[in-house]
């Protein structure tokens, strides 16, 4: 049913209905077009942007006037505050999208079957996308400029305490899409700052193709259970950091450092380090030294207490809940295992299955641990912190996928889109 | 929380939730596992299934018997049924499993980064796979060998006026399993013939990775709506042929009829014709006289209707619903339309999204047929039958996938897996 846009009265339809039909339409639209077509209405949004950044701003003062009267933190106020510089990086962002390759037409199969038919599986835009996220209003930018790219119309649902500048940054948008001749439905702000039109866009099967939820575990977990459209969970990283029995000191401690303390609120950060029990009286002195040093609070089992003493961390004995606990903040849960195997059944039993890491000098146990840990990411010698689209070499991310079905891990472009088959034959029978 | 199964007592659990448990771990052993070991599985399946043929021919007897009482119709008895040759060609099924390609370990994706780090994007298993089907207990013996090569457990609950044979197939499968060294629980069948199973299985988020219903339209449609775990919708086909302007009239109605006739209760069987006018005169005469031949009835349009006195057919007028049903019967609905747009326009309003074709000579037309429509597939000059995995060249299918997200049109064994990043470097951090 996916075009009764053209039949069904939109008078008679909710304002978050009506923008999906109109979206479904603008999709229609959007997806035969070449890459020359999208990318001269990326240059126009970027442009765009910096043209009218005063009258941006002037919206965002109101969000962010509105915050500050609510008592909100000083550091979600700052993450939702824009300034000239921070939308020209913005615009300098949607100029990089421009510069990526399209997925759409991308072959990913093809072959000539023994009856002569010749068989494509080609990628084509997903559709219709909604977005459901909070504070940052840089994501309407990044959202609207990542799908318009691979060719699918975005439905934007921020949060209502940005609705002020999303709402202006759409308007921004629609102009310089519709200037540049592309339907400008293909980006829409959803109706309504009430939880309403969440729900509803969460059972917009047929009219949504999929979801994609970006914000607090609590968030996503709404969107989890409640849609009957299609969701791509993303987002909640209980990374681990394992030290091997057979390891480099020097280089354990500077991965589990990076992990952990480079940046603690990002969801690639570490919130686990497990330490093999051969190891722990050479590693875990330094370690604790060096945690403590970087600012990070341990929160260690028994065997990792008794190390504290003649450090200079601080240590509190751990809890059940550590080891379940996405931080987000300068602490890190803290375990000696017996074995390699100890450590992936620990890591099975309490990862969000984002990203592991070991640190290992055996190519037996690297071997191993990549083979048993099955998350998004395993890294070998490597910080949790590179499970990222533009570290990965992606070029611009949406999220990192936390399930298995369709994407797993960084999700860019071809995330974004899904295929089709295209049989060609004279006259083919069966 | 992908193994609380070593902490959680199994003894307060419901049947459902505690065989959701087992396949987990049964998930975790058979993940790492070299293909040797799973052919090895499938050949000993193949070899049982032939072995107990009798065994599972007198508990098919039971549903069958109970069927009958209960005046089932004789073709559904008849896909019930199951006789010594069926389960011979139920093995070989089972060893043409064993001889393809393991999905699991091929490289999707692998590049140095520029700070050296090696990335690779490897094919993993899903975990646990729901299949929810009906009638047929072939699905039951194909769903699990699918699911074993590709390193997947797999909870089987099909219908109840099965499970009896269902029973016996899955102890049989299950023996061979165990004894070729794999854990038996990689082959479950869900306990319970009431519905409640169905719908726990549903909610089952975090235990079962995917759902697969497989069956009629109102199975599907409660899984879809009803589940929290992810689901690959399948099957509904109302497939069009368009016949274009510039035609060759005998190809024209050769694909017509086979696409229509050649098996009518599968879903890739043509259920609309769109005929375009210029080609009308010379074309719905023939067709319609061939399609009679074929045993026919044809829902046509008043422009369409007006072909049929000088012709052998039987053409009742079309109502609304016609061009939105799947007839799975000798019935197709037939319109004439004015451009190949508007055969476009009709199929967006009216199609399930599987199949389309065209048949055309011009080169520009299959072009923009092909780009527009957003189907699964979409066919030049050859039937809407071919959409199938074996006609691919898949080896095997699970079903046709008319949803977009993770797998679209027929699903082979790679669409049974996900991926994981391995990132492997030297000590590199950020």
């Amino acid at each position: 049913m996916t075009s009764l846009s053209s039949v069904t009265p939109h008078d008679n339809l909710s304002p978050v209905a009506q923008a999906a039909h109109r979206a479904r339409a603008a999709a229609a639209d959007l997806a035969p077009l070449p890459r020359s077509a999208k990318d001269e209405a990326l240059q126009a949004i970027a442009e765009a942007l910096e043209v009218r950044t005063a009258e941006i701003i002037e919206a965002n003062a109101v969000d962010v006037e509105r915050a500050r009267a609510a008592g909100t933190s000083e550091s979600v106020i700052d993450r939702l505050t824009l300034t000239p510089e921070r939308v020209r990086a913005i615009a300098a962002d949607v100029r990089q999208v421009a510069a990526l390759p399209d997925p759409v037409g991308e072959v990913v199969r093809g072959s000539t079957l023994p009856n002569g038919i010749d068989l494509r599986q080609v990628r084509v835009p997903l559709g219709v996308v909604g977005i459901i996220y909070e504070a940052r209003p840089n994501v309407t930018v990044d959202g609207a400029a990542l799908c318009l790219k691979s060719g699918n119309a975005v439905l934007l649902r921020g949060s209502s305490s940005a609705y002020s500048s999303n709402t202006a940054l759409v308007a921004v948008i629609r102009d310089a899409v519709g200037g540049s001749g592309l339907p400008a439905d293909a980006v829409q702000l959803v109706p309504g700052e009430s939880r309403d039109s969440v729900t509803e866009l969460m059972r917009a099967r047929g009219m949504v193709d999929v979801l994609i939820p970006r914000g607090g575990a609590s968030l996503i977990r709404t969107v989890v259970e409640g849609s009957t459209v299609p969701v791509i969970e993303t987002g909640t990283g209980n990374c681990h950091v394992y030290v091997d029995a057979d390891t480099d000191i020097d280089m354990a401690v500077d991965i589990l450092v990076n992990s952990k303390a480079q940046r603690p609120s990002v969801c690639n950060a570490a919130e686990t380090l497990l330490v093999h029990r051969d190891v722990a009286d050479a590693f875990l002195p330094r370690a604790l030294d060096a945690l403590a040093e970087a600012g990070v609070t341990v929160h260690g089992d028994e065997r990792v207490v008794s190390y504290a003493e003649a450090t200079k961390a601080t240590v509190v004995p751990a809890v059940a809940e550590d080891w379940e606990t996405e931080y987000l903040s300068y602490d890190i849960a803290a375990a000696v295992v017996d074995s390699l195997d100890a450590a992936v059944a620990h890591i099975r039993l309490w990862s969000s299955g984002h990203t592991e890491a070991i640190v290992t000098t055996s190519q037996a146990a690297a071997r191993r641990f990549t083979r048993l840990v099955d998350s998004t990411t395993v890294a070998v010698n490597a910080s949790t912190r590179f499970t990222d689209g533009g570290q990965f070499g992606f070029g611009a991310e949406i999220g990192i996928s936390t399930q298995k079905l369709h994407a797993r891990g960084p999700m860019g472009l071809p995330e974004l889109t899904s295929t089709k088959y295209i049989v060609t034959g004279d006259g083919h029978t069966r």
